[in-house]
């Protein structure tokens, strides 16, 4: 399959430009007779859009979603679910300054080795904008989930120097950082208002939870649930590192610390992060990505044009200066598809499978 | 596609449990007229068997590949490359003890609830016995990739809490570790030392690095680069985190500090780990691993048994007491499939592309 | 992958019903720096478009593509191709005669047992509507594989009993039932008229040829060229065989006949349509498909209902009284996707190989 | 996914040449807890083994077939099931003869011009010796749906000029032939023998029926029940045509003769053969195919070598007179092997439906 499809079951297939007329999507294979809605998709793509705090670009996309397909009377047939989302803040400003450069630590320079051509606007394809079909294809498969009991959230658990302990999900929700923490939000506001005035950028953490998953799912050996994961949550711009439960962590830990002991009363810990041998465990499924500061920063960059001659990139426009705050959005999406496209694989193979041994909680 | 299947042009597909008669794979899509003979795949082989130094697992397995199509007159022919070794030093010991327990960090509760049955012996397919097949198939990328300049390597950059900074390649092969430091090898031996007599295991961090690799290759959105690195390297037993590049350090980066400035004369840093929007930039690529700590230890732990009641589990056999010492050349491996995966893909969309730019290295 | 993408390199991913809002598309894969203009789909789309004859259903739809991506100052991006076409011509009719029956050679029973739900307006998703979106998707692959010379056309070769012999490509786009014999026409034209009478339907067998293929396109062992064509043909709505080359007349040739003996000068004759072995010899590519007559008919038939009992079935509204008539660009399009596949999957396997046999024209 | 794999849940993965060491094949996503032996494996390798009548090669291989991996204490595991063949009667005959030598009708030519070297020892891949592999992997797929009473058959339909109408399953297993009609037994050995004399060779059509499936098993739009098969079918050697219910037939039927009515009591008619709207009706699924004759003739034929030079080709060793005679067993294969694949997609995607209204048999 070409690159802009994602699962097996459970596919998402997206299209779309950063200054293209649209962003489109086709969900395939969700479960039929899921009750479905519009707010369904536009909570989560609210979550997700820019402009509404401070902290935040400020273009102005309504990113409201259009269901054209896949849904009748109010609940999925089981056939594709097509989505589109005009595009309607592509500012018509001047690109020819950067058609010709390639700006650091963007796409620009890849792409144009790739492909030749490229649509230089917004970073075209690159952009993060491409991410609004993947919280709408999420918000269908956390819908699906839910019905099954499966809850998948996410959170900031660092931005930049600051790491942000968990706390409660219900601050998570009140503020523009998806902060578990509502003592930290202050501090995080006035590192981001001096990052501003730095010119500058810089990088977060995010931390994505799934309970209420079943053991059972992932399948041996290459398509392991964490492996699938880590593809899913990597494919997310800006993202250079997943980890699953202990992560990197588990470098420096002896097998006596990292083993989660079982017990009839439930698992001693979670180091596993709910993955075994690539399968879930039923414990929460617990992943952690690492997000690079924004590339697109005012501050004046080295770099080459399509010539090969040194240039100055001085990137305008409207940026986030921390993309990993709207990531979380995007990250809980990617879990979501996952699971779903994996449970569906799962009960298709073991349809049969019934087992008398109790599944174990977390203590 | 089901599980035991990797790729799309260049293909991977293993069977084969710990305890059973053989090891198999199906290498698909090698391109045609690659010299390649049972050395070039022994050779790696070599280098991941088991029981070749104090520090690994005492099973002796030849682990002689036979190779049983696709290679004709000793050049590959187009056609699928079927490949098998014996399982030989399977010991008929008594499997009585765990066949109805759980051992803590393993496959088995999971295995167990996914499919109702399981091979226990020596944990089945959950057995990273499995990935000799890995290293067998990666070792035919290599060889490919290696026509065209492009070089795979690995070494272990952490063993527990030691860290082991990179002093040169030439080290990797002669020590038991694949230590890039050559004056580290006598505090990592007396490490494992204490390790073995602490009845104990731990973790380590392996570094993977391709050079050669020229821009390009990688499919946005979902199939980047980046995230199939991330699939293929997770998919190795006991992996808990992949970075790309700077990875988790980006998190508290600074935009000015991690963009990679471009100059005539080459790029002047790599903190993007070689991969800009999910495609190749040209500059080496740089993944590291996680590695949990082995699960198998003599040290008993608590677990429950299939009609969920508490025991003591004792792992006995033969174990390494640090899966990560052996996981550089699968590591190795799973980067080569994915980049000639790609360099299939990449080469047939984009044959007529001519890009008059330079290719920088880097500064 | 779910069922609604084709193709591995290049691929075609669709949604949309009869009578939803809108048809949508999502075509990965093109190579990039193709010329693409709104008319090369259009041109396509019109040849398929209900309504431009008395002999087809009067529904009128303007047919016309937006294209939402991919697509940059006339040009191709490598980036997915977003397509959509609005339906305008969803007539608000009744459909409550109609939503608890069963229409016979219908996919309504199907459907309902699958899915339990249904969008019944027309059809919804198995009605031909869809294969709108493969004529505009399978016009890009015409246009790129016309960059090298590779032409894909089709005609109708037999309405009902009336076979069509092949007399000349000039008169295929001259008359409504893409009749390679102009002098066929009136005959072909008295039939339907009295078809039209009957209140009956039926079939026809569709050619499709491409020319210009080199060898060497095709997969073995699974994914022959022929294979993958047989799989795109009969998934076209209505089509209930397909042949390659000779075909069923194969069943009764002796070796001597069959065989297409080679010359200097070229094969002597094409009974294998063009595919040897599931790979392109470089001679035409002929395909034949059957298509069963519209099962839409407004003579009443035997039925049930969801709850079982008996009723008749009148099936109204705007239909075509032999679906093959608008069939030949689909299964050009369904062709020409698949070659381009294939073109790209075989350069990116086998870029390095160099032959000097002479290719051989056809005598 | 490269092109020697088969299916998406229940995936078939072969390699091997005709004249290599062995054929290999790996199926992957078989349920667990399934009982199988080797003898469910061996009995339908002897029906398609070489060598038990005087109508076919004489070639002798014993077609054991060994069980790698999967399988545990006799049920299979839900992991990869390895098969492992050995060619034992690979004639060390001296190949240099034909070895830049295109034989018509073969895959010679179009091999040599797609991978530049080929294994020219009785055809390498592309021999139908393969197909023991797929012979193999469906009797894993028959077994399964045997556990929920659906039953895959097939029979020879016609020889050479010879129909032959379906009479009794009894007749099928009791003569070389596969054929349902006892009395024309007589009549084929007789055909065949004069064909001997001719040193000629004649195609065939078999025909395949699955009973017992239920309804819902296909996926609108590509993954269509019937696309697949025909996919699956025509990717068997020799194979030019494939037929679901009336196939070519449909194109001279009206619609009022075409529609297969419903009644409370039944389906009147099984035109469809078992498929609506590419998704089973629980009719039975009946498929044709046409099988080419023989390329393998001794009677000389025109050709050229690699050079380009004319050459007259004289085919020697040991063939079929006539492939489709041990073709049955090969497309019941293929026909379970989708039918299963389809079965885990299905039941993966719709495990919620429920739907009061009867299913239908046949009058």
């Amino acid at each position: 399959m070409s690159g802009n499809t994602y699962g097996k079951l459970f596919t998402v297939t997206t299209a779309g430009e950063s200054h293209g007329p649209a962003l489109v999507a086709i969900v395939d294979g969700c479960p039929p007779g899921l009750e479905l809605s519009l707010e369904d998709l536009q909570r989560d793509l609210d979550r997700r859009k820019p402009g509404t705090s401070r902290h935040t670009t400020q273009r102005q996309e309504a990113d409201e979603v259009e269901i054209l397909s896949g849904v009748f009377e109010g609940k999925t047939t089981g056939c594709p679910i097509g989505l589109l989302i005009r595009n309607t803040d592509q500012k018509s400003k001047d690109y020819s300054a950067i058609k010709d450069q390639f700006r650091p630590a963007h796409a620009d320079y890849t792409y144009h080795h790739k492909y030749g051509v490229r649509d230089y606007r917004g970073g075209g394809r690159s952009s993060a904008r491409e991410t609004a079909m993947r919280v709408a294809a999420g918000a269908i498969a956390k819908k699906y989930l839910a019905t099954l009991g499966i809850v998948v959230r996410g959170y900031m658990s660092q931005l930049g120097p600051i790491e942000i302990p968990f706390k409660t999900w219900d601050s998570v929700e009140q503020n523009a950082f998806f902060s578990p923490d509502p003592d930290k939000v202050a501090e995080l506001e006035a590192y981001m208002d001096q990052l501003r005035r730095d010119q500058d950028s810089v990088g977060a953490k995010i931390t994505v939870v799934a309970e209420g998953v079943p053991p059972g799912l992932g399948e041996p050996i290459f398509d392991r649930l964490d492996a699938e994961l880590a593809h899913a949550l990597m494919s997310i711009n800006a993202v250079k590192g997943v980890e699953i439960g202990a992560g990197f962590a588990s470098v420096a830990q002896r097998g006596t610390e990292h083993r989660d002991e079982l017990t009839p009363q439930g698992f001693l810990s979670n180091n596993a992060g709910g993955i075994l041998g690539g399968i879930s465990s039923g414990q929460p499924i617990v992943a952690h990505l690492a997000l690079k500061p924004t590339s697109s920063i005012t501050t004046p960059g080295h770099s080459i044009d399509v010539s090969g001659a040194p240039v100055d990139v001085i990137t305008k426009g409207r940026h986030d200066p921390c993309v990993g705050i709207r990531a979380t959005p995007i990250a809980e999406a990617m879990m979501a598809i996952v699971l779903l496209d994996h449970l569906l694989r799962h009960r298709g193979q073991n349809a049969d499978v019934q087992v008398t041994t109790p599944v174990l909680g977390q203590l």
